[in-house]
Order: structure tokens, then C-alpha cells, then sequence
């Protein structure tokens, strides 16, 4: 995160995108308290959240960060901008399987869609790798996300970002939507 | 609705089935203000969704009935008892289609599914096809259901059901969890 | 189908709706011997499948119907015209819900489908219902669709048909693909 | 390959899981010649697929490798064993997307999954985290898959697998179906 400065970057390529007319979408996840979606048996990734008790709606772990998301700290009461759209439903990993997000970006017409977050190999690449089989065309933004090690963050741009994305900078994303050059 | 009593039918059927150890599932439907997640353009049953600025959150259309789940009027704020689960991200008519009910039943090791709602012909219905088609035993209670017509909820029943599911009465269900027999 | 002659409806349509450009789309339902790919204790409408070794690969049971496609009898080697596809692993009724339509149509970019085939309020229903779902255009041929009862039939399009899709006669979209009027 | 032996690895495997009892399912990537599934202007790894013309159906590139299942080479009829399932419809990396994968799981009630294949970091990965999504048990083998670079191999293996499955060796999985210890 300080090597890319990603949060920052993010805030910034959010307001110009909104301001380009493209719609923001955020894909929390959450939890009732309690993990009650969940096995009572999880493993991988899933075991890590339930023993650390993240994500848990009404906590500080289920807030929109400061930077991306204006709202009421420690009420879970997002309130994201005016024609934002703050998808429902996220328990897995990948930001499609279990939410809404098809349907709406189907609806409004959407097919290209940039994404940014945590974690580089987990979250945001799963949701890549969905994205492209349902035939979006998806950008990964390489520093607007972010991973638990330098290693797995470089190793996931390098390897699997090209088989299912068309990575590039905040800032050459940035330029795209001034029509300084086309996002893929 | 008052042929069938299906409000207070399915109040009891709740408890009993909550008695007796199973999970309670809410899958309601809801939009955001504006109507921001469907087309400018709907048609079919979404459009008179949208007209009639049905189930927008926040407003009495998409409380939860009272006969249901007990929660404060007009807030929103479902408060179903311990242990009842609320699917998120409802948007369309199948209550598979966008959200995490797959997900919640699977991760539960939950495999057959008892449906009840508005209406026999829609939502009820489209929830049966797609619980079938993923594999569940699919359970329709025929008097904890109803339509905007008596011919369109006998019609459904008679015709569709039986190739989706095992229907069965409200009374039926409730002793099949007694022990007396099994639902399917 | 005697009643609306909707082979042979069907046979024309394709031929004017390829002549226009539009993309055959075929998607038979298929097993192999055996039923493998099914419960040992199927129920509903699947049981009937099993029961009746109904859909079974290299019989007959399992071709495209001679109206439709022109292909060598018995061998299950279905050779629709230059530029339809065949959509492959529909174990199910739901066109979509176990194959690669979804894929295939936005691979293409079509957005508006049109729905022919059998039952009225089996397969074809399941399809529609989950294209609306899906965000398409869904165009249902009202005299290329049939059922086991006339009642089935009238029901599914006079009951469930307008709230999933825009109903039209063969006549009425073959005049919309000439420009006559626009299909949805 | 070379390194971990996997195809010898692999088939060796199979033999052992088909003699415990476990289903055997065959996933090949096929499209029609022309690639007429795919958009006209593919990005990523499916432009690779087109530009390379890989995956025909009938011909060599889209056969079984013969160390896996027994066929007649060239015809594309592959013969697996009885009682194994070749999966239809995939048109993408991800085994589950756009084929009937989960529906047979599910109907013949497996929960627990064991994936080798290719690549360690595409397909096999991609199934690998739709398969944790979906709830399934997964279990990647780690020396029964291969990558374009060992590098590629061992970050995915290193760094993705444990997230969404418990990965082991061959050996340690054969193990485990002979009671030595439980495969998750």
C-alpha cells in the first residue's frame, strides 16, 4: 500500500471517473454477526476471516475506507455518493458469485469495468477472473490494489493479470477517460 | 390471499419449522431510491416494479410483513429472530438469481428448501424452477403462496409446480417435520 | 402443435431470421446412456426424463427435430447450417442454467433473443425466465411454442409470458426483422 | 511437466481414485472451427487460444491427452472409462462457467473435489476459486498440474492455492482414499 500509494490513488481516479460519467461501484464484504453464512466448518481463506472475526456488519471491519466512501464511521451506514451503487450480498471472495453486481452492470448497459482493491490475488483477481469469462472487458488498475506481500502483489500483476485483463496505471486509466488513448 | 389464509399460515408454519431446528431464509425484494439498478428502460414485470415505485428501501414496500418477522415499522430495520437469515441483493423475480442463497444454503449443508410467497406465478415460481434446476429438493407450500388471481395461482400450481418440486400443504409440511412423514 | 402449425412456423422463421443476420441458436437437451449426470432419485419433471430414457445421445430421442435442422438421421451428429451454434450440456430445462448460452450470446454481443421449442411452460419458460433475469430482450413466438395440453399452453402466455418477456406471433416478428416494426 | 511428472503422476491417480469408487470428470476446453463462440475481437488468454488456433474440435488439439483417457486419436470421440463424465460447454478457463460441472456434482451429491490439469495459474485456478465460491471441499494437487514457467507453477501454488483449497501431492492423496488419512 505505501509502495503504490494506492489508497490515495484510488480516491483520485474515483473522482475522475465519476466525473467522466462512469458509474462507481463499491463491493464490500460483510457478515452478520456471528458468521452465520458461513459452515461452521470453513477452511482457506474463509477460516482466516471467521477466527479474526472481520467484516462483521455494524463494525469498524465492515466500513467503506475514509478515502473511497464518505459515511458515518461505525455505523455501516454507507453513504457512498449520488449515483453510486453499493452492491449487496458479498460473502465470498469474488465480487460476482454471490451478488448482484451482473445484473446491474447488465442492466445499465456497462461492459468495460476497472478494477481496484485488496487483495491484489484474492478478491480483485477473482473478480477479474469472473469478470472475463462473462465477457467484460476488464482493466485491472496495478496500483489500486494492494496484497499482504510485495511478492504475491508483483507475482499477480506479472503472471495472471494479462491472461484476464487489460492491467494498466491509475494514471493511464485516468488519461483513457479524457479520450488521451482508449482503456483496452 | 384470503382463501388460502396464507399470512397466517405461514406464521405458524415458521415456527414450527423454526422449532423443529430449520432455517428460516427472508428473500426480499428491494431498490434503492431511483430505481438505479435496473434499465432506464424495463419492461415486463420490472417496469410496473418501477411505476409503481414498489419496494424501494427505507419505505413500507419493502418491509417485511408483520405476520412474518416482527421488526420496527418503516425503518427497514429487519429484525428477524436468531438465527433467520435476510438474502441480500434481491433485485429480479428468482431469489437464486442475484444474491447469496446458493451460497448460505450450501456453505449450511442445507438441501431441500420449502418455499412460501407472492406470487404462486412469479417469484414463488421462478425460485422453484431455479432451486430444481440447481439440484435442491424443492418443497412448494400450495396454501402459503398467492397471486394477483385465483386463476393464475390454480394454474401454477396445477401445471407447473409438479414438474419442479413436491408440493404440498402448509399442514402436510408442518407434520412431515413432526416425524410423521417425510417432505419428499 | 397441430393447432399452430408451429414446426413448420418455426422452420420459416429461422429461415427469414438467418436470412436477416440474426444468430440459430440451438440447445438440445441431452444425456448419456445411463443418466449419469443425474440423482440415482430424480423427481419432478427429470424423473419423467429418466423413466421414460427420454433424451439419450445417438438415439432418436436426442435429435434435432428434421423441420429445424437438417442433419444425419440416428447418428446424432447434428449439422445445423453454416453459423448456428449448438449449444452444448443443457442436462436441465433452463437453457442457460448448464451451458455456455449465456457466454456465447454476450461473447457476440446479441442482446435481444427470440424463444422457440417445447414445452410452452417447461423449457422454454425456464429460459425465459432466466433471460429476463439476465438483463436480455426476450422476444417469446407465441404460435412456435407447445405443450402437452392446450391449457398448459394458453395459460404460460396469457399468465406468465407478459411479466418475462414481449410475446409476439411468428408473423409479427418476422415483420419486425423486415423493418416493419421494431421486435421489442 | 518434466519436473513433477505430472502426466504419469495424473494417470496413475485416476486409476487409483476409479478403483476407490470416485467419479472421474474430464473438462476439455473445445470450440467450433472458426471460434464462432468467441467475440471477433478477443483480449487476454482467448485471443492467445484464436491467434493460435488451439482447441478445434476434431482435431489434435482438442483431444484427451492419452495418458489420461483412452480414445481413438484424431476423431475427438473421446472414450473415457465407464461411469466417467466428460463435461460439455467449456468455452472459457473456468471449469464451472459455462458448463453443466456443478449441476452433475450436485445431482450425484460429490462435495469434495480434486483438480489436476493445465495451467497451475489458469484453468485450474479459476476452477479452483469458482469451486471454494460455490462451497465445494477442494483439493488441488499440486503435482498433478503444470504452468507455462516453473515460476508461474510454484507462485500460484505458493501463494493462491492454500486461499481456496488444501492443497497435496498425488501421493498424499491417493493416501487418503485408502483410509491413510482424510484428504481435507
Amino acid at each position: 500500500m505505501q509502495r503504490t500509494d494506492m489508497l490515495e490513488k484510488t480516491r483520485a481516479l474515483i473522482d475522475a471517473a465519476r466525473a467522466a460519467g462512469a458509474t462507481i461501484v463499491h463491493a464490500p464484504i460483510t457478515f452478520a454477526e456471528g458468521f452465520g453464512e458461513l459452515s461452521d466448518h470453513p477452511y482457506g481463506i474463509l477460516k482466516g476471516v471467521v477466527d479474526s472475526t472481520a467484516f462483521v456488519k455494524g463494525s469498524w471491519g465492515a466500513e467503506i475506507v475514509d478515502a473511497v466512501a464518505p459515511h458515518e464511521p461505525f455505523t455501516n451506514a454507507v453513504a457512498p455518493q449520488p449515483g453510486d451503487i453499493v452492491v449487496e450480498g458479498k460473502r465470498g471472495l469474488d465480487a460476482f458469485a454471490t451478488t448482484n453486481l451482473d445484473f446491474i452492470l447488465r442492466a445499465r448497459g456497462i461492459t468495460t469495468i476497472a478494477l481496484g482493491g485488496f487483495l491484489t490475488n484474492c478478491c480483485v483477481e477473482s473478480t477479474m477472473r469472473t469478470g472475463y469469462e462473462k465477457g467484460y472487458q476488464v482493466v485491472t488498475l496495478s496500483d489500486c490494489v494492494a496484497a499482504t506481500s510485495a511478492e504475491e502483489h508483483d507475482n499477480a500483476i506479472r503472471f495472471d493479470y494479462p491472461m484476464f485483463s487489460t492491467p494498466m496505471s491509475a494514471e493511464e486509466f485516468t488519461g483513457s477517460l479524457a479520450g488521451e488513448r482508449a482503456p483496452v
